[in-house]
């Protein structure tokens, strides 16, 4: 696992270094979608980091947002998302993320969460515990959810009745994090992050920080994610606000 | 104004220096709301700004979040917000900012937002450029609805319906960015930013930083912000932009 850990660092030191000159720039210019800078840097990040676990891993699989899926020769596949939270990059705030993900006959067991601009880093694995910038970090003990931060970025997935729900049971809900709420998560800053209509490469990566962190998490059924769950997601810091958070999220 | 400004920017630099080793602290810790890290900082900071000001300006009127109107004696008064963006604040995200206004007869001609743990302060002043970080600023020439990013902070506020509008409107929309939103609408990052039933200390410190960097900001019925508003808030990078979301918003 160490090995995989060091070649996952590496993946994101590269795509922080691709992305930061992109963000706050251009953006006076109008320009067509597939050349504005976070296209241009989400597939600049992704072809690099496809050569560079070819070189390294040449029969592991990838599945990538922008260059779609290389078959695995082995158990293992990356699941990548360069720029997580692409309106927040596009919106100048550093709160997207890149996403890296090794999944192990389709379940993830490693993953990392890299902020290039405010130099944030959350790397997970099955079995170690959840770092943030190389210190370990744990969720927060929360039992009841009128005492719970919970954290969404857009109503209009969630749809707007669920939102409701959630806010008026809530202690706080907040807007508009992405994969960075699932950092806070592991930290012990929030206690329930809930998206929905996610895909494979927005999710991937996050099982092992948010449970090596000391929190859970799992689709709107209760269960373990995969490379193949539906993408509603529901990740807790306490176990015991599980059952509570399912049954409102079942009801929507 | 330059004595108005340099003042402004010590009550930020003041600010900052109390609210920093807040974030992000005893957040494994269950308090009262009257204890919480949060409040603390809140009562921290107004106590310290109010005493500067004293010092300073002993005859201006004082308008703060925490402890309330200090008459004024002339035509200036002080708006301040120590913390906006309180649940950000508690959610462990440096989305938060410190509002400063200087009002002149009820109408805002200085303000600051001051992100303390990014180190980013975007000041305004009337017939002044605004700066961010000591920089002149500019927002973007954005013609269209269909081509603006929009922000906004809590679609509980704005109420979904409204929300919704909003959003399928729009090229994009992002949720949760409190003040730090206007700071991106001067930069050219964002087009409009509309926020509902805020008081006067969440947008009197806005108005100079929008139009000193070419933008406007008015209510929902287009008229210029002061004291006394009633707390709904368009701000847009482009004024071609005003008639149109006017004319959501008032259907709203």
């Amino acid at each position: 696992m160490q090995d995989f850990i060091e070649l996952a660092n590496h993946l994101a030191d590269e795509a922080g270094g691709i992305i930061s000159p992109y963000f706050r720039s251009s953006f006076d210019i109008e320009t067509k979608d597939d050349t504005s800078p976070v296209t241009m840097a989400d597939k600049a990040v992704e072809k690099r980091l496809r050569e560079i676990i070819a070189q390294h891993r040449p029969d592991d699989g990838i599945i990538g947002e922008e260059y779609g899926i290389q078959e695995s020769k082995n158990q293992y596949d990356w699941v990548l998302d360069p720029i997580d939270g692409t309106k927040s990059f596009i919106a100048g705030r550093p709160f997207f993320g890149t996403l890296i993900a090794l999944c192990e006959n389709g379940v993830p067991i490693l993953g990392v969460i890299d902020q290039p601009i405010l130099k944030e880093r959350w790397v997970g694995a099955t079995g170690l515990p959840t770092t943030y910038n190389e210190t370990p970090v744990q969720t927060r003990t929360c039992t009841t959810l009128s005492s719970a931060r919970l954290a969404s970025t857009d109503p209009h997935y969630l749809k707007y009745n669920l939102s409701e729900n959630l806010r008026s049971a809530s202690d706080i809900m907040i807007w508009g994090g992405d994969c960075y709420s699932f950092g806070l998560l592991a930290n012990g800053n929030l206690d329930a992050v809930i998206e929905a209509q996610t895909q494979t490469y927005d999710y991937a990566a996050l099982p092992p920080i948010i449970e090596g962190a000391g929190g859970h998490m799992c689709d709107w059924n209760g269960n373990p994610l995969t490379i193949e769950s539906d993408g509603n997601l529901l990740a807790v810091g306490d176990i015991a606000l599980k059952d509570t958070m399912l049954e409102i999220l079942l009801k929507a």
